[in-house]
């Protein structure tokens, strides 16, 4: 018998009871030995559900109890649950989680922590939901050296552009409806603004690299500015225009960025609509590998916690083998600036502008012109120098959005 | 320091060699410990390659030598790829391959072996080339119940498809091209009639269901009998035909079955064109997820294997846990015939015969009549009824096609 303690009975706390009940029998054949849920912590009490009878409120009830090896965190937030998750590490306990502001944050300190005590910390479920992404870069990709990660990390966010692109609705409208059906939060500015995807961008760049940079200094655009214009244009130009988590090298640097972005049919994450989530891992060997699915969602993200605590429950007390991050260094982090693509840039200048821009601009692509507003796609250049150039021209900047 | 040795110098066998050089740094950190190709299997010589001072020619060799404690077996076909497997699995080396035959054919006893004498046999690289799924559905998706997989698992099948719908090619036209790109073999027969998705399909299967069906007794049908009117008929009422493995259980057994598809827009797979795969597994916890990359390739199957190579030898010698499977029972396989699903079917009759079709199908869906041939989608209904009714109705049949 393996006992286990939930930390957190929100969505995903519930629903990982709920699939280590439902497919007790399966799990229990994977895992070798029977699996009990024998705490959940929660502020609130449950009297109504199946599982009120395990809730306790005192993590010391868990922390010092010997029998329980392997603890899953799902209460969201940095604060207590770090704690907690440092707490139950230094006490020999596993600790899986789907907490992308813990592991973004602290993941550095906790895996090492893990890895002192002999035990895991694993956190598929903080990237992508229920899609594998974690446990395939760390073992199926091992021997790559990862080169790129493009990723539409935010179901909500992803929900809101699909319906401006599809429907040409705006973005306020379709925030209210996000609300209404529950796809976004009644503070939606960790989702619209980008936070979330950053924090899982950063996951992504230390799996990737081996480093981690701090969530909170990377550029990160959200989608508010995005407007039914700038959506109408990028489909007429073969686009669509997605909240794009994006980590590469430069120069031997680390990039980590989030930004909308243009991204061009024919890449396999164009045609991810709707709340799902796609990674696009580029890499040496492999090429390009795509994994997409529900991002977010009770059941999906305890699907991927309960996989962790699987894994974990299975290679008890062996122990797995976790990956090594360091914190990057101010001088291994690339200043956005360098980053070099394509960018769509519109200006609110007549048609006559053309000669000018093409002179400042070098090759203008894909123009196009209609009341009284100039738009192209550059050739590739630096983000500094398309800022230095639109600086330049004078004319008002209506929107830049950088192609993917 | 770790041994390792290559069975097979081949387009795979070179390809992991190359892997395990290039990105030596990388793949030794992860492993823990220096790594060493020791010896490469083949009845050639390569006095030009790099390897060429690795080649042996004698197996025992390797299986003799004590300080091999890992082997990848590359060679393909089933002898004596199975026979040197089961050899070093007895004595006590892991094995990891990218030979669907063998792990189709002999799986089940392969691990088996493998399990008895605590090594590990691994075969990522099996299916779907360089994309990672058997191990996200053996760990990452360990929590669920699969209820279906659909993938697109034969790059030759795919590009042939891809450039038939886009071009309006022909079969023969395009199977020359493929030809000559070396997309498709001289042969081509294993995979243009679905024998090779069939063997990637029986092992996605038994990690699904953890039972092997002869990959040799499934519903088998291939692509030489689609037409350039199918393709363009499919494209005009909004789907894409695809080779499609596919597997899932009806009223508990399990069905394994390769065959054209049309697969509708709106479907993760849809568009996964030329010579790419991607897996579609529908489970009941996660939802959907999809799995898109390289089929095939030097690189990206040298990939995978590497994968597995670096997965074995960092827990050697504790070893990981391999999926247990056993060998279907007959009485545990349907029927094909007791599949549902809509059908595409053709008849070579006048409109005239709608009244009559609406009687024996009941409701006919994207009814579509040129030339004096009578086309149309079925309600949900088995194959053996299906049939029936094709029989009944006395009409010509041009073509029928399972709709997915």
């Amino acid at each position: 018998m393996i006992h286990v303690a939930l930390l957190g009975f929100g969505v995903v706390g519930s629903g990982t009871a709920e699939v280590l009940t439902q497919n007790k029998a399966i799990i229990e054949k994977k895992v070798g030995r029977p699996v009990n849920i024998k705490y959940i912590l929660d502020l609130r009490d449950f009297p109504d559900s199946p599982f009120g009878g395990l809730v306790v409120h005192d993590f010391n009830t868990i922390v010092n109890d010997p029998e329980v090896s392997v603890v899953a965190e799902m209460m969201g937030g940095s604060h207590p649950a770090y704690d907690f998750t440092l707490a139950c590490l230094k006490a020999g306990k596993s600790v899986v989680t789907s907490n992308k502001e813990v592991v973004a944050n602290f993941g550095t300190e906790l895996l090492a922590v893990a890895r002192e005590n002999g035990v895991s910390y694993l956190f598929e479920a903080s990237v992508g939901g229920g899609i594998p992404i974690i446990r395939p870069l760390r073992e199926d990709l091992a021997s790559n050296n990862v080169t790129a990660i493009s990723g539409i990390l935010n179901g909500t966010t992803n929900y809101i552009l699909t319906r401006m692109d599809t429907e040409g609705a705006s973005f306020d409208e379709v925030l209210k409806d996000a609300q209404r059906l529950g796809y976004a939060e009644a503070n939606p500015a960790a989702d619209v603004e980008g936070l979330d995807a950053a924090r899982k961008t950063v996951i992504l760049a230390a799996m990737a690299f081996g480093k981690r940079i701090d969530p909170n200094t990377i550029l990160c655009e959200g989608i508010t500015k995005i407007t039914t214009a700038d959506s109408e244009l990028a489909k007429e130009m073969g686009y669509a225009i997605k909240l794009i988590g994006y980590t590469t090298r430069v120069e031997g640097k680390i990039l980590a960025m989030v930004s909308p972005r243009l991204v061009p049919l024919g890449n396999p994450i164009h045609g991810v609509n709707g709340v799902f989530n796609g990674i696009l891992v580029t890499a040496d060997m492999v090429g390009q590998v795509m994994f997409y699915g529900p991002g977010a969602g009770k059941l999906p993200t305890a699907s991927a916690v309960a996989g962790d605590l699987i894994d974990v429950m299975a290679h008890t007390p062996a122990g797995i083998i976790s990956p090594v991050w360091v914190d990057a260094e101010p001088a291994e982090i690339a200043d956005p600036d360098t980053h070099v693509c394509r960018h769509l840039v519109v200006f609110d200048t007549s048609d006559e502008s053309a000669g000018h821009l093409k002179t400042v601009f070098g090759g203008l692509n894909a123009v196009h012109y209609t009341e009284g507003r100039f738009s192209f796609i550059t050739e590739e250049m630096s983000e500094g120098e398309v800022k230095a150039k639109i600086a330049s021209v004078g004319y008002p900047l209506v929107t830049r959005i950088r192609v993917l």
